[in-house]
């Protein structure tokens, strides 16, 4: 047995983590535009990458040193370095030679504007402002902001059967172009869990699955996303089920900040489907109904308008029955395997499910096992301000 | 060699066909919601329809009859009469049981609501109101729209080099949930054109997928997509190239005015994609672009944003390398295999381009011989205003 509370502290909880931000002009606000995570040992880094054909600069400067321990990462918001060829890899290198020399293999995660050169010498001057032995986890998870409302930070203490214990901590990013593989978003997990390497990559891989991979905003996939786990073992104590489930609810916690903070929304929807002929099947249909714009724009007009949801699952290319299928909205059943159930009560009921801030968008295809829930936001006036806009 | 002129007479251009449409309460507006097509012979049948699994009862009661010749189709609107189960076949059967017994193997054709039956007792009565030879293509057009800004019809007269000629007209209707089968958009073509039953089928199948298949308002399928080509062979002429480029022409209209009139659209923008592994490589891009939240903002926010384009062309799962790509707002070239042409004087003139009711954003793989030129318009604050509460 283990024990999980959650705890402050972010990505600093764990032993030996530092972090801060700072701005250094990127953003004219003056809020933090310029970040950094520091071990004061080496550790061990798990990554998961956007699958995007032209991954930003720092994806490439990163997957250039192969395998690889590291003490340090400098992020950045309101560039990508992103579509900036050979030259932002090299903008990249010049940069991070300007660290302190006990910064082993340090690395770069930025995000914001793509095909813009970064500012190499306002970051340059930037980082000779920090103190690098800082436990600021907040200041770090805002200076990755760009679109978002709020910055996105969680931790937890695991204690395990025999008194030892280790923490994780995690800070995101992301707001909008979030899907299917984790677009526009930069997620951060320090832990000083004694996690074998397989380990990280192994579980890393498998809860980006369930959580970041199963969040959309708007569809798009960006140039930059980004999840890295960094261990410095310090602490000694490592529990496989624990860290799966610890890092599970951290990931699980940001993904759906990340979609309730979508640009422009005001609901979390959960599209739960059951009964698919697979897990797969079930996630076609879950993700499809996740980025259908009239779904997204019928939960923000609150109509539960269950035909659009029906037709995006027999549109989406899985296996369908229309005498086998029900849907839901939370437990209210509009439609049952073929028996429409939307009388003006019934109908009265699933509009004042989506009144709620929260609640599920329940589908049984009624054909096999497969299970998958998505987890997305309404489509409102607000995003197309937003997005008609981002640049200025 | 042949000459083709436009025509006014929409679907009752050609000899022996004839179209009407009224309202009959179910717009409460009192615009048509009821129209027939009729031809005073039998004519052969080709047909593309959705591949939505959950396909209206129209469709199955159309795909029950095989291989068949008709003089008849019936056509409403505000109601699809899909998900309506078996019942909704038997509503459609006992509705065309009413019609005057020389109408042979009638067909019906609807757009709506999903979900709803049909209000058969009205459409009955109002089938009586119908004198079934008038020539008013217009008023049938009328009646098959729904959040359609205006009617969809044209039509061209064929010369062939003999003096012998014939004539094919066309409506249609769709304003949104487009893409990428067609979706909930209605077709139908009449022709005179004494064209063989197989080269109907060919040609038509071929001439969709350049033309509605190859438009996107928002990437939703419906349940009810329709294009149907009747032929009575009155005119005793034809022609295959002269077929192929009037259908062609006829169906691209059509299906860029569908765009055109996309729920809240103020532009037409062509995604035109050369130099793609493939043509499938290039129309998978030139979708991917045609359906991305990020790139309808900003063509509706008129903004130059090509990073967003590339982003997209770089997440669609097509072959791409950043060092081979271009990107142009119709001539004004921003990205150059590499290379950011993006000064000041060149954003202002790619801005210019964005303020054009149509324009092309044009990318160029530099890998392959692979086109494709796919249609699409702005996400607007409107389209979320007619989708939030359409049911009402």
């Amino acid at each position: 047995m283990y024990r999980l509370e959650q705890a402050e502290g972010g990505i600093t909880l764990a032993d030996g983590f530092f972090a801060d931000g700072i701005n250094i002009g990127l953003k004219e606000s003056g809020e933090n535009d310029l970040g950094y995570i520091h071990s004061d040992t080496l550790c061990d880094v798990a990554s998961v990458f956007t699958k995007n054909k032209f991954s930003a600069a720092c994806i490439k400067h990163f997957k250039q040193k192969g395998d690889f321990k590291t003490n340090f990462v400098l992020v950045n918001s309101k560039n990508a370095n992103a579509l900036t060829g050979k030259e932002g890899i090299d903008d990249i290198e010049e940069i991070l030679s300007n660290l302190p020399k006990d910064m082993i293999n340090p690395v770069m995660s930025s995000t914001g504007v793509i095909g813009v050169r970064l500012p190499k010498e306002k970051i340059i001057t930037g980082l000779k402002k920090f103190d690098f032995y800082k436990k600021n986890s907040t200041e770090c998870a805002k200076a990755i902001m760009t679109t978002d409302s709020t910055h996105k930070e969680i931790a937890y203490k695991v204690t395990l059967e025999d008194g030892s214990s280790f923490k994780i901590g995690g800070i995101a990013k992301g707001a909008g172009m979030i899907d299917p593989a984790m677009a526009t978003m930069l997620c951060f997990i320090t832990t000083d869990a004694d996690i074998p390497k397989e380990d990280m990559e192994e579980i890393l891989k498998e809860t980006v699955e369930v959580t970041f991979n199963a969040i959309s905003v708007d569809g798009d996939t960006s140039t930059n996303d980004t999840v890295l786990l960094l261990s410095n073992r310090k602490s000694k104590a490592y529990d496989k089920h624990a860290f799966i489930e610890a890092l599970y609810k951290i990931m699980l916690y940001l993904a759906k900040e990340i979609v309730r903070d979508g640009e422009g929304a005001n609901k979390l929807v959960s599209f739960s489907i059951t009964g698919a002929k697979s897990d797969a099947q079930a996630k076609k249909a879950a993700k499809a109904l996740s980025n259908s714009l009239l779904v997204k724009t019928a939960v923000f007009g609150e109509d539960p308008n269950w035909g659009r949801i029906a037709s995006t699952i027999g549109s989406c290319g899985i296996e369908a029955d229309e005498e086998k299928l029900s849907i839901s909205f939370d437990d209210v059943l509009v439609y049952d395997k073929g028996n429409i159930l939307f009388d003006e009560e019934n109908e009265a009921k699933a509009a004042e499910v989506m009144k709620k801030k929260e609640f599920s968008i329940k589908c049984d295809l009624g054909i096999g096992d497969g299970t998958f829930v998505a987890y997305s936001c309404d489509l409102s006036y607000e995003y197309i301000k937003i997005n008609a806009d981002y640049r200025t």
